[in-house]
């Protein structure tokens, strides 16, 4: 692989100008903005590398379909998106965050490293690849969709209408990177997701808060309900919702103690005191991978300038996600809250399930995570951390586990420190260099691989 | 007084106009924004009957001070204030709030009804029984100050610093209105209050949701804190928060029986299904008045945009207000909030007092309450309801009680669907007239008592 390394150290800078390219067309799917836009860069991209390249049309925005046809023995699908979180609150952001900018050796720009720079970095693999030995040795299908942030609410249905497509031998999901003891990590699995806005109204304008001696307050109602999901020993209070939980295997157990604990070094990076519940060590790593969540994103209601307001609020929000682990079904989950906030008294909070997704695993022996373990070998000089499930969430049960194809998410180009969902999201340079070495060391192994 | 009522009625265009301009001036203390110019309009007003003004400093913004010496017997000090609160929401009023607009018989702006055009209301009577009569058969001391909707913080200093000037025989409070049944309201008192800002900070940055299983959430301890403050069935739960309520005696209960209802048309006006507890009739009215309270006016964290965002809040904050009754004492709540958070494992909770008032009564039996509900018999032709205190709060105590000066809350200008401290904050054009006969009317009355 040392030709192909040395093409891309050679050509690093138009690699780095590709990402920014992607990364300065701003394409939040929350918030519809320029996600169109994004989608037309990203099929030039894979085009440029030869792809034949479609356009499929969902309920809402369009998957990106990449075929890259080598005549080779075995098929690689690839998952990415090309929409991004909000980039709100921008007054905490340093840098433009559609600017791109390059400073200490880091480019800064929502989406840089989720997910826009592990794309293109997975292109410019196939490009150096195909400028040192001519072509790829595996074929490649790509399926980068625009709602990933959203919560794939298209992907499932996309998945269904396209099986046949979809067919692989294996599945390349979204990259992840370096964790806080700066080893890089590959995991099995993803988190499922269930995310609510719950929404109260307790009148039809705001009203003086002398009057709160007698009148509902939607503020005090939306609190007492949240406080009604999860206790403060951070136990999920909603009956049923730890009833399909799978509980660790041994291999599980035995796949976590292998991971170099980096919970001291991320105590610091981000300011925080201690762990929920002091949790430390092995208990520490399994709650983060196979417990799953309840967690208010958002919050708001009344006044919120400065100084002085006496505001009784006639409305109140949340955003609440849980993050769940096999065998939870977001659905599910939905019908446990609804129950739950009915049985509790509280009919006058409205939910919406703004998005769904199912957790998935692949198996820890599976062949194809030991190509991934091995090329992160190569580029990186150490065996990397492998972890069961990640604690994040991704389509990858509709694409993956449910059509059968073994689905490992990779080491990659991010960082402990990415800022990733925050703002001054970033990327180290360096890290993006290795990451397309990393991706262009698991095409060729896998079109190898017997 | 009919000679005075047709010269009012002959001079409403202009009096009216005398509002519409202290409105248009914005004044809102929390912000900062416009109360030292709408100062100067109070100064030149005052002046234009004829009243020695004086600009006094506090420590925030001056007190308007106006002395009117007619050479009478007796002496009546007059309390309003010339800021207001925030407008904010803005896009939910269909009127500018700082245009003083009138339409459909009623004038729209930040302020007209609480406290501007009541302070006008005021000048105007003064205005016209010096053209009708010479002059006012009392003396008046006006005191206007610019921090009332932020709790008055500097007043009490400023009444103890200014003891000997502000010595008057009662003193005439901001004034009050038609109840929801039209029936004008005259009110012996106000509730105290004491308004919190509560914030915790649980990390240096907002992190991705997926973290959630093990880092803290500041959305999550702030809930769960003020969960602990109130219950379900409002009873505040802090230690000690009740050891000083005054309970109402067997006069209070018999003012309060004497006030009709206006129950169903509030829950009509405003929209909201059931009054606390379900309670009705005389529970109702005494749980109003002599009840204190605890408001979330405020909360906010994390993502509040449209659509998905999967964020752990760094921070959230919420306003709280505390209304109190005699005796309570908010500096005291504001100890036992400290101790009660501290002791339910919440001392990353920070607590600041952004505003402290003490309530305050003046008794039943005040021959100036006598003054002011006759004056309102005159004026209405029907006897106004009196009730023992009002929801409200403000600074009467250190103004009022503290230097024995008997203090009433008359009727006024306003009305029930006013918007009092929310969007289209309104009054309606004849009550602001009728307003003015029933202030004339009082100076009147209250020269003439022996």
């Amino acid at each position: 692989m040392q030709d192909i390394y040395q093409y891309i150290e050679q050509h690093r800078e138009e690699y780095i100008a590709r990402a920014q390219q992607l990364v300065r067309q701003s394409s939040v799917a929350a918030q519809g903005v320029g996600v169109q836009e994004a989608s037309g860069i990203v099929m030039a991209m894979l085009a440029s590398v030869g792809a034949q390249v479609e356009r499929l049309e969902t309920r809402g925005q369009p998957v990106v379909f990449g075929e890259l046809n080598t005549g080779a023995a075995r098929t690689l699908s690839i998952y990415n998106h090309y929409d991004v979180q909000p980039a709100e609150p921008l007054e905490l952001w340093h840098h433009d965050p559609w600017g791109a900018e390059i400073a200490d050796g880091k480019i800064f720009g929502r989406g840089i490293g989720d997910d826009k720079g592990d794309f293109v970095a997975r292109v410019c693999a196939i490009d150096a690849i195909q400028h040192v030995r001519g072509q790829v040795g595996a074929n490649l299908k790509f399926v980068v969709e625009g709602e990933e942030e959203i919560g794939s609410p298209n992907l499932e249905h996309f998945a269904r209408e396209h099986q046949k497509r979809l067919k692989a031998d294996a599945c390349l999901w979204e990259g992840g990177g370096k964790n806080a003891n700066e080893i890089p990590e590959i995991a099995l699995g993803v988190k499922g997701i269930a995310y609510f806005q719950l929404s109260v109204q307790s009148a039809n304008t705001d009203l003086h808060s002398a009057l709160a001696a007698i009148i509902p307050n939607a503020a005090w109602r939306l609190t007492w309900a949240l406080g009604t999901l999860k206790d403060q020993n951070e136990r999920v209070r909603i009956k049923g919702f730890y009833d399909d939980v799978r509980r660790p295997s041994p291999s599980d157990h035995a796949a976590l103690k292998k991971i170099k604990s980096s919970a001291n070094r991320m105590k610091k990076l981000w300011g925080f005191k201690n762990y929920l519940l002091n949790l430390q060590g092995a208990p520490l790593q399994e709650r983060l991978t196979f417990q799953p969540t309840c967690t208010i994103c958002g919050i708001w209601g009344g006044y919120q300038g400065s100084g002085l307001k006496t505001v009784l609020p006639k409305e109140a929000f949340a955003k609440v996600d849980f993050r769940l682990v096999p065998d939870q079904d977001p659905a599910k989950v939905a019908r446990l809250l609804r129950t739950h906030l009915d049985a509790h008294g509280f009919r006058d909070v409205k939910i919406e399930l703004l998005g769904g997704e199912h957790p998935s695993r692949t198996p820890m022996d599976s062949p194809f995570a030991k190509v991934c373990v091995e090329a992160a070998s190569d580029v990186w000089g150490v065996a990397p951390a492998v972890v069961p499930m990640v604690a994040g969430s991704g389509p990858m049960y509709p694409l993956g586990e449910k059509l059968g194809i073994p689905t490992v998410m990779p080491a990659g180009i991010g960082y402990a420190g990415m800022n990733i969902h925050a703002p001054n999201e970033n990327v180290r340079v360096e890290d993006y260099i290795a990451g397309i070495k990393y991706f262009a060391t698991i095409f060729e192994r896998f079109g190898r691989e017997p």
